[in-house]
């Protein structure tokens, strides 16, 4: 009989993840039933919001289960289907829980194809992080060539695809970040035609008066708090701002203040939407070929850190918090 | 020969307006050019707006000059044409010039049919006040049988006429306004389901919670600050808030600070938008088309004050500083 590793989540971590927090089992595959799948995994993403679902803090996406196998994005192999939609050797993606393979129905599933970019790609670029990327900018942001596009928390993941979106559309990018490096990084490797380091920025509205002499017409928000403040006197009239994200203020124990938005929004006819990624599900598609499209031109850039080994994926969920990653981080079996 | 009186801006008000500010003189009705119109001033149009437009700080909109005709929102009679595009006897609106006679080249200027309502509802219901109720809440509200509206400001000449739309499309209307009496008004002459006064209310999170069983869909937001802090609470996933005003902060020397909305735009997939009546011009005829037909179906309600004779205008004027008006000030001639 076919037999698989199963990684559970054995206790909600308390403050930063330890290995202790996971535990190995080995169990038998089961047989499939009419309509399932079998599938044998390829590439697993561990994500930093991983660890939001391994707390019972009210979210907006369920925590995962004690004693129960932890999840993330996943491609996997079918290696045995009794499912119409999809035939052996397909390769899909989608969340799955951390085994090495596994028996599902097929729901949630999206076939992927090999040839149109790596398969690890499905995980970044492709996957979550190039997708929230895509459709902040083209749902929310809706870019015009000229305009000058601002994004906040400009070197992590999602940050630098926007800003190459930016650069690939025609815009003037600005990226704002926390270390010189950062910002050397966004201009060399992916093409930013300025940066603001934020720690070191005595006054961000001159700043970025000054890196946008055309005024703000796209704002990619990653972070709120000051920084986005400091925009907010900058933008130009039906102006643009993406909320994806507001982590200088998300672990305030009361709701933080900060400059009124409204007299801004009023005076400039201007525009704030908040969103995840799954809100726009149905364009993924098209998103997809889009991104993998400018893959293939060589026009957007990515890194990864890749680890070997169905064993490796804890530590390497661990190693996010010590920033021992470049890029996306994945393991490989 | 033709001589017509004029209003003019003698000095910018120090604080609350004096009739002394402004002046009459009386002049000749220059000759008709080609292209050009003589109209004839039929209702005036007086509007606490205008108060900045005296004023010399930079806004929006230039301020109107010293020693030149005062300008407001009037409908006035084509009384002479040498444009093809208007006849004798056709009735205009636009914003014209505080005198009895006036030559124009007919540009902004937009016909209006007595038969299809008063001539002037098009300076309040089928004017800016209906136009920016129904564009705020039909290109940004986007609203759906069943949802729940906020409405802040809820007794102004605004609010009042977006609760009523929010009825007709078959809304929860929630009403927030300063006197037990304006939100008695707002529910017995106007339709609200619920009223709340933001002055004897200690709790405004938990009030609206309480008037919002199923939350907040779409917030209509003419004041800002802690009200609008207190909505943000409230908000369901996919939320609108139509920025219209924030007149709790515009006097403010220093950009106050408010609830950080960031965090809950993220949260809800909520939107913000601010928006000026001139943005949706384009949509100005349907609108008051919809507006005129929703007034003959005595489906929308409206309210306004009268005064007789042009050399009222100043002091009709200063009346709105007085809450001397209920409903539209309006000036006939």
């Amino acid at each position: 009989m076919n037999s698989t590793k199963t990684i559970n989540l054995q206790s909600r971590p308390s403050g930063q993840p330890k290995l202790a927090d996971f535990d190995f089992s080995t169990s038998e595959v089961p047989e499939l039933g009419q309509g399932e799948l079998l599938l044998g995994t390829k590439y697993v993403s561990v994500d930093p919001y991983l660890r939001g679902r391994m707390s019972d803090a009210p979210s907006y996406v369920p925590p995962f289960e004690l004693n129960k196998p932890n999840k993330s994005g996943i491609v996997a192999e079918v290696l045995e289907s009794k499912n119409d939609a999809f035939s052996t050797g397909d390769f899909v993606v989608g969340e799955l829980d951390w085994k090495e393979k596994q028996v599902v129905k097929g729901a949630g599933l999206m076939k992927v194809d090999p040839n149109q970019a790596a398969l690890s790609a499905y995980l970044g670029i492709l996957g979550m992080t190039g997708l929230t990327a895509y459709h902040g900018m083209m749902e929310i942001g809706k870019p015009k060539a000229e305009e000058t596009l601002v994004v906040s928390g400009a070197a992590g993941a999602v940050g630098s695809v926007v800003g190459q979106i930016g650069k690939i559309l025609g815009l003037h990018v600005v990226g704002i970040a926390g270390t010189d490096e950062k910002l050397e990084m966004l201009k060399s490797e992916f093409g930013f035609d300025e940066g603001i380091n934020y720690k070191t920025t005595k006054n961000m509205t001159e700043a970025i008066a000054k890196a946008c002499p055309n005024g703000v017409d796209i704002y990619f928000d990653n972070v709120g708090g000051e920084i986005s403040d400091a925009v907010l006197f900058n933008i130009n009239k039906f102006s643009r701002t993406i909320n994806c994200g507001a982590i200088s203020v998300y672990n305030n124990t009361e709701a933080p203040k900060s400059i009124s938005v409204q007299p801004f929004l009023v005076k400039k006819s201007s525009l704030m939407q908040g969103f995840i990624v799954t809100d726009y599900a149905n364009k993924n598609k098209e998103a997809i070929q889009q991104l993998s499209a400018w893959l293939k031109q060589e026009k957007l850039h990515y890194t990864e850190t890749i680890k070997e080994g169905f064993d490796q994926i804890p530590q390497a969920f661990l190693d996010l918090f010590e920033g021992k990653n470049k890029g996306k981080m994945i393991v490989k079996l």
